[in-house]
């Protein structure tokens, strides 16, 4: 048996396999992750709820189930954490809001559903910002540097997977909100394609920005959170009747004949830093090194993104919250409410010019990525390390434009989540003050599987993604 | 030959026999409407263009190609009238507006396109309200009663055809424009499902409803006329890529086993005046002998469709003239510029409100369809013959809650806009002033073959799209 301090070690992949070869079972991972949780959890606040009680009687089950020859898959008896605006029947669901304080679903959302079906245990609900916004702190501390903004809005969900105390996570994703966390602690992230993953049951920030996705420690992992939470769900009216490859299948594949494409003028802009500069352009040579062919391409329609996106996240954020804020605006933080509230002084034509922005949008990326027969387009995930909590809103001091740190996040992120296409973030490297880098790539609509295979490969020959937090929280 | 006092009166379908057997041609055909165009327009003033130059051309080369063995089918050779805010390239396309004045594009909307591959002889252009809009009246006049309100939008598409100054007309359909001239003219008209007819190359007025589509004076003419224009556009991100039947294949199938909807609360409301009510339950009535079962529904979310269709037609419309109307504002009749302005207040979060009212109300009218298990709903097309033209915007005196005649035209009408699904008018019968009276099918999206079989069925067993005009413009 594999010794309860090694475990939490173990990426999914490695813990399925350990399962399997009666190395550990279900009860023993769910208690080394509840014992790691005890152990970080005063520091660091990921989790806004732990159903310690629900978490082990579902492990054993799990354990039952394998012992009966039942095996669910690549997911089954492995502890993962949800971000807590997914509903979970029976476990508070609280998004971070003072609003849904103490509110408990009776149903569950589709993923979490799915993840149940998959054997999967649900190890506790991870904080997010009040209502996937940022509007206000959660008390959540990165374990890379306790000073330093831990990413967001799926805080807790990057913050818990990478001081071990999942082994996986669900997040979601209106404008970076899975990529960021996972650059910033050094992980993979998959915002999928639009409609891929049902949001159904999951609370909305803006629903046709919205994505629901999987953060873990590895890239195989990825693959396998995806292949479970994935499909068509009739209770989603937004959700995708695209049939779910295994996405690990071919995982292996290489990058012989990658076609990747780098458009160096707008994600290499002045606001990327130096260490993920370097960073950035290091992956893309080893890419080539390792067979993809790279494209310098300009799609000048990305300085469109930002502000469509945001007038789009305005307008519908304020919709959906428009009657609640009404009868229940003090319950709101005032930086999250007005936040929600600007987008109410929005004209219908804006929001219109902007839904026709997004179709000339879409129409030049998938137009570049015909044209150019590319499989991905390659980026940093955002152009900064970790910034200080301190400096996260206040002008950078390297730039003589304004530009906050939270400017550039949006910069690199928004882009896919415009789009719809899928985009992941996976580690690069580090900076020289030891924090981690991610990149980013974007791909073809419902092709995740490239995305994947390319991560892969890269990940194969670095093993940036084994490096781990200092151990503040000790 | 058919002598030419004769063949004006021919439908689509019998000039299409007459070509082939030899006992017309398309030239003769063509004079025949050149010849009545002088005889009419003075009074009725159908057309903004008509191109006899063009119209002749094109008859003598349909009329070489059907000798030469080459048969383009069953408008091969016909003439046919399109409303003026179809672009046509080399012909003036000024959609009743000022701004467009003398404007020839040099390129065709996909509509006259795919006439023109059908081989019909585009007679001319038809007069529509400005901008497809109700602001000002054209000086378009009806043939049933000078005095009489003619239709609109398509308002010259209605007229052309009842006063035989054409075969079949194309007009479009953002809130009934195709059916409303249809029923007060005695015609056929179809408001095929949302992205089965290409709109590109067409003038909007409010593009997630708009609808181009065919008058004719039979339905099998109509089933012709669709089947040339519907498909898949790939210069129009709202065509759907549906394949298109034969609409004509089963259109005499009967009405066997036909089970048509009737909600009587929402389509027989107090505004529909006796005339249209007995009318309208004389065809239901019909219907149930020729064999179809009647089904008494109750769709609340009906209520919806007028206040949700008004918003969203005015954000799009006033986005779409945003622009144009700050630099041409003067070229803009003022009631058309007021009601095209008047969007440009509304707010997004309104506009997002009536998006997802929308999709309420589709759900709705879907899961209906299915558990009902129907093929179509039955109402009037609008509640009242034809009005006076001095009384259309002034409260009727019959009802004491201030509608106008135009405020029950939308009340039947708009719901098949707002949900997409296809909608035919066809001739029902007379008031006891002779005026016509239509009435309307909606069916299940791309589905316009069943409101084809049911109109055809009960146009067998009556005439009364034979009757004429009065001859009043002699």
């Amino acid at each position: 048996m594999i010794d309860s301090g090694a475990l939490i070690d173990l990426s999914i992949s490695e813990a399925a396999s350990a399962l399997r070869h009666g190395e550990t079972t279900s009860l023993a991972l769910t208690q080394a992750m509840l014992a790691r949780i005890k152990q970080t959890e005063a520091t660091l606040q990921a989790y806004a709820t732990v159903r310690a009680d629900l978490a082990l009687a579902a492990a054993e089950r799990a354990d039952r189930e394998l012992a009966a020859g039942r095996d669910r898959g690549p997911l089954h008896g492995i502890p993962i954490g949800v971000k807590d605006n997914c509903y979970t029947k029976g476990i508070r669901t609280e998004v971070g809001s003072k609003v849904l304080e103490g509110f408990v679903p009776d149903f569950d959302s589709t993923v979490v559903q799915k993840l149940y079906a998959a054997g999967a245990v649900l190890i506790g609900k991870t904080r997010c910002h009040e209502w996937s916004c940022g509007g206000s702190e959660p008390p959540t501390r990165s374990p890379w540097d306790l000073s330093r903004f831990p990413g967001g809005s799926s805080i807790g969900s990057g913050v818990a997977l990478a001081s071990r105390s999942a082994f996986g996570t669900i997040g979601s994703d209106t404008g970076g909100s899975i990529r960021i966390p996972a650059s910033i602690n050094n992980l993979v992230g998959m915002k999928a394609t639009y409609g891929r993953v049902s949001a159904f049951g999951v609370l909305p920030l803006a629903w046709s920005l919205d994505h629901v996705g999987p953060l873990t420690r590895t890239v195989l992992d990825n693959a396998h959170m995806l292949g479970a939470i994935a499909g068509h769900d009739p209770k989603d009216a937004n959700s995708a009747r695209v049939d779910v490859p295994d996405f690990a299948a071919d995982i292996a594949g290489g990058l012989r004949g990658a076609r990747i494409g780098i458009d160096r003028e707008y994600f290499l802009y002045p606001g990327v830093v130096d260490s993920v500069r370097a960073v950035t352009i290091a992956v893309i040579n080893e890419l080539a090194d390792l067979g993809a062919e790279i494209i310098e391409v300009s799609i000048p329609e990305l300085e469109l993104t930002r502000e469509t996106l945001t007038t789009i996240r305005m307008v519908e954020s304020a919709s959906y919250h428009r009657q609640q804020i009404r009868e229940k605006g003090h319950l709101y933080s005032p930086g999250t409410r007005a936040t929600l509230e600007i987008g109410q002084v929005v004209l219908g034509t804006e929001y219109v010019a902007a839904l026709r922005a997004r179709e000339r949008y879409r129409s030049a990326m998938k137009a570049l990525f015909r044209r150019e027969n590319l499989m991905a387009l390659i980026s940093p995930t955002i152009p900064v390390p970790a910034p200080l909590l301190a400096d996260v809103w206040k002008p950078r001091e390297d730039m003589d434009n304004g530009e906050t740190p939270t400017d550039g996040f949006v910069h690199h992120v928004y882009p896919a989540n415009l789009s719809g296409q899928p985009a992941i973030s996976a580690p690069a490297g580090f900076s020289p003050a030891g924090l981690p880098i991610g990149y980013q790539l974007m791909g073809r609509p419902f092709d995740e599987a490239t995305l994947y295979r390319i991560a892969y490969a890269y990940e194969q020959a670095h093993d940036w993604h084994k490096r781990q937090p200092p151990q503040v929280y000790d």
